[in-house]
């Protein structure tokens, strides 16, 4: 059986230190949408959570996994929220776990505006070696690779 | 474009006063499953709420909203959160904000036990006629009627 698509689906974050739960988040995006418009941290904005890859390093990451694809936007988010509080156009979002409170304050913002809200598309969390959620903070502290491999001391 | 729908996907609740945001929670389950389980919570279960219609009405409710359709199981829950937790085929549910916490649950539980985790379809609040959320709660207290009416004193 088969379903249309979202038209335009949103997708953000860091993506620092690249890794599997990042793969599946951008993934699901082109899988349920049509179009999809990649939202990255700039590096003023970024920093905020410390030592974090450029900008341009982490667009080149994004830029290797869907080199083959042409239905996409890839945005510099100067700012939490972006285009998907003022893009009418845009009818779903995913999110991680970790995210989707920011995918609920962009409902709040938008039905305050009186626009549609987002289907807002959480995926579970990608597990490391050890049962405990791959993250990027994780591979910053050495613990996991971007796979989830446990990294010995 | 096309996409392939969801196998199964689960929805669930009380569904007292049934109401506009109901409706659409159950339609989105259709809209984006080609097989959807829905779980209505038993009187013994449900009644934690306070005064709620009894399941048979609820159910019933539910029914006319669905009679046109075959693919769907209607199920009664005795518990928070059903055949979600077992389930290996379901790969997806609907939820709205206020229910969101039960899908994370069900997705901690699932990876414990080692299931592959649920997508989670998290839809917007249906706004009441003085941009509030529609609710049972609201409807229950006289508000608001279940397409979100104000009901004058």
């Amino acid at each position: 059986m088969l379903a249309k698509k979202y038209s335009k689906v949103a997708v953000g974050g860091t993506f620092d230190k690249f890794h599997e739960g990042h793969r599946l988040l951008i993934e699901k995006a082109f899988q349920i949408g049509e179009n999809v418009l990649i939202g990255v941290t700039s590096d003023e904005f970024g920093g905020i959570k410390g030592e974090i890859e450029p900008c341009d390093v982490r667009m080149s990451n994004l830029n290797s996994l869907i080199k083959n694809r042409s239905n996409y936007i890839l945005a510099r988010l100067e700012e939490h929220y972006g285009p998907t509080v003022d893009d009418e156009a845009i009818d779903a979002i995913v999110v991680s776990p970790e995210t989707e409170h920011t995918a609920l304050k962009i409902n709040q913002i938008r039905q305050k505006k009186g626009m549609k809200p987002l289907d807002i598309i959480t995926i579970g969390m990608v597990l490391a070696q050890d049962g405990k959620p791959i993250s990027s903070t994780r591979i910053r502290k050495g613990e996991i690779d971007s796979v989830g491999k446990i990294i010995k001391e």
